[in-house]
């Protein structure tokens, strides 16, 4: 199998050393430093570490597995905890280390990047009318209730979550989540 | 009225700029720089930078009006209410620019310092627990259902409210806000 490219190799460790690291405190030299490639070929593949961020924030919300939230072959309610319990057990395999990459860019480098602003709002908007959509098929099967606005309960939802991030890297015991788990599965969708 | 002590004007400094740039981009010389002293002098006053962050913590948790939360002159849901209102119009006035000190800390140096993580654990804490006593006060008045555990709605709140912020940081138009109050104080809180 082909050597990955240089700029694979970039985009690779970016992924990694963003999601450790975040934004601010990862430079172009610790990126091209752990993708073992000199720190002049960055530039030959990428105008700028901003540039590198927009490419790994697409590719992070790839593996967030929203497209899921649309599998009709699973109950809704059910598809709703999956999703959520997929991205906790993805905390947690690191220890509650790392956060979520849109958080922390949101935290670190939307005041200063319209470009990657741009991107976090499309992330999440994407991101919270697939839940809000997973939350009206709920409401149509009967398995949550009607009295609140999807659109609305979905930004909640994912806001709520990053919020169960920001309390967990402080907790690192588990107990944010829970939390997260009980209110939104025992209320909110019930 | 006498000058302010050189300390008091790298911490008056310090709580500026770790609020405007998150703790990995404010480094000792931005914030001496910022307070108008030598670099030299910082270590005659603070250990490390780790070390002001505390004194930087501490000083913006008393800003937080928590205590006002337990004030039994007002109602107690009003007083939620008046709670997070205070916290929005804090972050709305910087343009939604900035963040909380203490989201920032944990998305940034919970990881990497135990004492900074300490204190945001103890900082977290405090405010989810009166925020907790609030509810159980509101639940015994009969504003708020008793369905939910005092403590962990309080634990999910301060949460989500942190999360809300995360949002707002992205969105900047008072979405994510309003996303909160809607579910927190029209179903939550009800």
């Amino acid at each position: 199998m082909a050597r990955a490219s240089v700029r694979e190799q970039i985009v690779d460790a970016a992924y990694e050393q963003f999601h450790r690291h975040g934004y601010n405190a990862c430079g172009v030299k610790l990126i091209t430093d752990s993708a073992g490639v000199p720190k002049g070929s960055f530039y030959n593949h990428f105008a700028s570490k901003e540039a590198l961020a927009l490419v790994v924030m697409e590719r992070y919300g790839d593996t967030r597995r929203v497209p899921e939230l649309a599998d009709r072959t699973v109950a809704p309610l059910a598809r709703l905890r999956a999703h959520f319990e997929f991205l906790a057990a993805d905390i947690e395999k690191y220890g509650y280390e790392r956060g979520c990459v849109f958080g922390n860019f949101s935290n670190e480098a939307a005041d200063h990047s319209p470009a990657i602003r741009d991107g976090l709002v499309t992330a999440f908007a994407t991101w919270a009318a697939a839940v809000a959509d997973t939350i009206r098929e709920a409401q149509a099967d009967g398995s949550v209730t009607t009295t609140q606005d999807p659109e609305v309960l979905g930004r909640f939802l994912v806001n709520a979550w990053e919020g169960a991030i920001v309390g967990e890297r402080a907790a690192k015991d588990g107990s944010a989540f829970a939390a997260f788990f009980t209110i939104a599965f025992g209320t909110l969708l019930s």
